[in-house]
């Protein structure tokens, strides 16, 4: 796989930095490739749903995220990244301390 | 659609009222019917993402929840609703000030 | 709702003539809108799976190509459709001598 | 993983045996193993669609079947298997003379 941008890990870094619901979520950044985005997410009380599982909302925006910044990694500088849908399976509650997630680009362009 | 809950009003709001990541984020419940539930976000800077989109997290996490209360309205006391999955399209950016989400059950039991 | 094909109907119905597993399938196009689509299938044996439900491959085919002929009803003459992703929920089991399955446009563009 | 079912290769391929549709189409088992399982299908013309491609709904249906054969080799004799949802990526248009499937359980029970 290859990037468009030489740049790519500033352009990816700034996604997350511009977008204010990833920071005020927690999500951060901890690891960048070409075609791939690694995050980690320091588990809060506010994170929780009724039964105290992670709420399947924090997955999924930490799922839809990360993969954007693994898109984002592979296009110019003047492209954007922009999710039209996406398909989550919960196989498991989510319990813990720390989320980590890996997102890896299947196809590009 | 008959529901197994004559409380189930209360049992729906309680999803809302228990679940940390809702009141956080701002979702509250509107409307709750038998099988069904509408939910209202004002939208704030923090939901959005760096496109000053709303982010698609909060319109997952939205859609979820309110699934959740929808399918909550239908059970019996001692149940609990749990996503398994779902799938979102996002048809288009969402922008605006108001977010308002209906959940229909399909189907039940 | 728009087309941008005078003669959407014709280019609808030729989708589904020229489609071989759709016609080794037997499903035919009952009713053409501008944005929308319907089908029907009779059902016979060699649908059935194990169980003698319908195949979930039967209805995706369906779905899928009722789907792609209600989105062919829009574009231009020289524009083609390609289905790049989607979901099926099958909430019960499939029984029957008929499938009708109507197909509309959310979004077109 | 571990089966419940000593006998697993006998059941899953008598989901395929039985299945009117997948022996309509051509689709059988290649390898079975304790939660997963592999097909092939020998491409001919009636599996494809109106630009020559393989046909979506045969690739739908190769997947789903595939899918319930890893899960099938898992469960007890008495239990059966059968699809609620699925979701499928085209990433790229399907052409050759032979597929392959592979499908592996993600989780049990």
């Amino acid at each position: 796989m290859q990037t468009e941008n030489p740049d790519f890990r500033r352009k990816v870094q700034e996604i997350f930095d511009k977008a204010a619901f990833i920071e005020d979520m927690g999500i951060s950044v901890s690891e960048i490739g070409v075609g791939w985005c690694e995050t980690t997410l320091a588990v809060r009380p506010k994170h929780l749903q009724q039964n105290d599982y992670i709420h399947a909302g924090v997955l999924a925006t930490m799922a839809d995220h990360t993969a954007g910044g693994a898109a984002a990694s592979l296009i110019r500088e003047a492209q954007v990244v922009l999710s039209v849908e996406f398909k989550i399976n919960l196989l498991r509650p989510a319990i813990g301390e720390l989320l980590r997630c890996k997102a890896n680009t299947l196809k590009a362009g």
